[in-house]
């Protein structure tokens, strides 16, 4: 089943709201999408609500994607099922994280999905974007070289840059064969398993000291593994090493 | 004082818009101007007036944008002192032009700039778009390749899309060496007094025949010489090629 999409229809990248605010941003994000070919679109806890008027007006006529919406109450849940994930942010605060483009983010996203994976793009709050240990979540940020002076985007605004992006990828090029690894890439629920049994027991073996420091020690932990795109088989391997790790003798 | 800019200060595209009926959009153009770097707006009989408290209050910030609005009366008169104009349009009805995609048109706008050339592009009616009359004024129509069902975007996010692809101009390449013309490529104003010279002309020897069919005619007419990419050299000589096609030998 995992590789049923893999040659005939290129899946496409799934857009995730983290804390929208307004209905009428929702709506603007669903016609950009639509604009691009983007259908699916995830939110994570609406402040007003869904289903929402205001989004459905906003999206002028982009209700294949109001009507398929998705609500989740955390942004882990909402990308459990993925297995590459980029998180749109204007600026890395003190972190560790590749950080690439909107074009090379769309040209791997656009590589993945012709093999067959299930990709997504994170976008933070209106006001305030996504919360370093949301950003930790993803495979890498997405930063937007726009004038460093006037940088702040609206929210469909960036989604329209995104999907423009992958749209690019998707018309301008001849699909590149994309060569599958051995065993497929963790779905992220698998890696965000890993890391509460890991972390669970360094908590129990008291590795977060002082304790005022752990929340920079677990993103900078998840960080690591993070980076190395684990396949599932991996994981399953390193699940098996904390349990050895923590055997009684 | 033509050349003026060609080494050290690339000039940026002008964005036009012609007729908009909303100060929010037009604030929001600001915006997504400012957020690629762009500057200049020139306004073409704006619906509701100007200044517009909406559009300051939409531009979020980009008062730089919004202070240094012109506007025009004509569509001619905003792009006379231009010497490279695009006209974005949905699709072209009933004529012959070059049609590029944004990519194109910025690499080709970022070039002219680079050489010291005025260049700008022109946004139509929110509801409307541009007449034909209006995109045959510029040197090539540019489409957006978007879902063909669903293709409709809103004016500020068809200006991001024109400004981003301008902007990855800008930056993502090394700035070529423009190679100028013998003689400068003609102000559009030029090439607008000769067309009136030569439709007058040839209104009083009876050109345009049957007259129901003039419209169509004129347009014609001046996509031919639009297409050559006058000099102002070439302009000066047309004009005395139909002054003296008229002597009264």
């Amino acid at each position: 089943m995992f590789w049923g999409h893999s040659m005939t229809t290129p899946l496409s990248p799934i857009i995730i709201l983290v804390e929208p605010q307004l209905g009428e941003n929702i709506g603007a994000v669903a016609r950009a999408m639509l604009n691009c070919g983007l259908t699916e679109l995830r939110l994570v806890k609406p402040r007003d609500g869904w289903p929402s008027e205001p989004a459905r007006a906003n999206a002028a006529g982009a209700d294949l994607v109001i009507d398929g919406v998705t609500l989740y109450e955390t942004v882990e849940e909402s990308i459990a099922d993925l297995q590459l994930i980029y998180a749109t942010t204007a600026r890395l605060r003190d972190m560790v994280k590749p950080v690439i483009p909107p074009e090379t983010a769309a040209e791997r996203l656009h590589q993945a999905s012709l093999g067959g994976l299930k990709t997504g793009i994170l976008f933070g709050r209106e006001r305030s974007g996504l919360t370093n240990d949301e950003v930790v979540l993803a495979d890498a940020a997405v930063i937007f070289p726009l004038n460093p002076e006037f940088s702040s985007l609206n929210l469909a605004q960036a989604v329209l840059l995104m999907g423009w992006e992958w749209r690019r990828q998707v018309l301008g090029k001849v699909a590149e064969e994309f060569m599958p690894a051995q065993s497929p890439p963790a779905e992220r629920g698998h890696l965000l398993q890993f890391f509460t049994h890991l972390e669970g027991e360094l908590a129990r073996t008291n590795f977060f000291f002082p304790p005022e420091k752990k929340p920079h020690m677990l993103r900078n932990l998840r960080n690591i593994f993070e980076r190395t795109k684990l396949t599932e088989q991996e994981v399953r391997t390193l699940h098996g090493i904390v349990r050895s790790l923590t055997r009684d003798g």
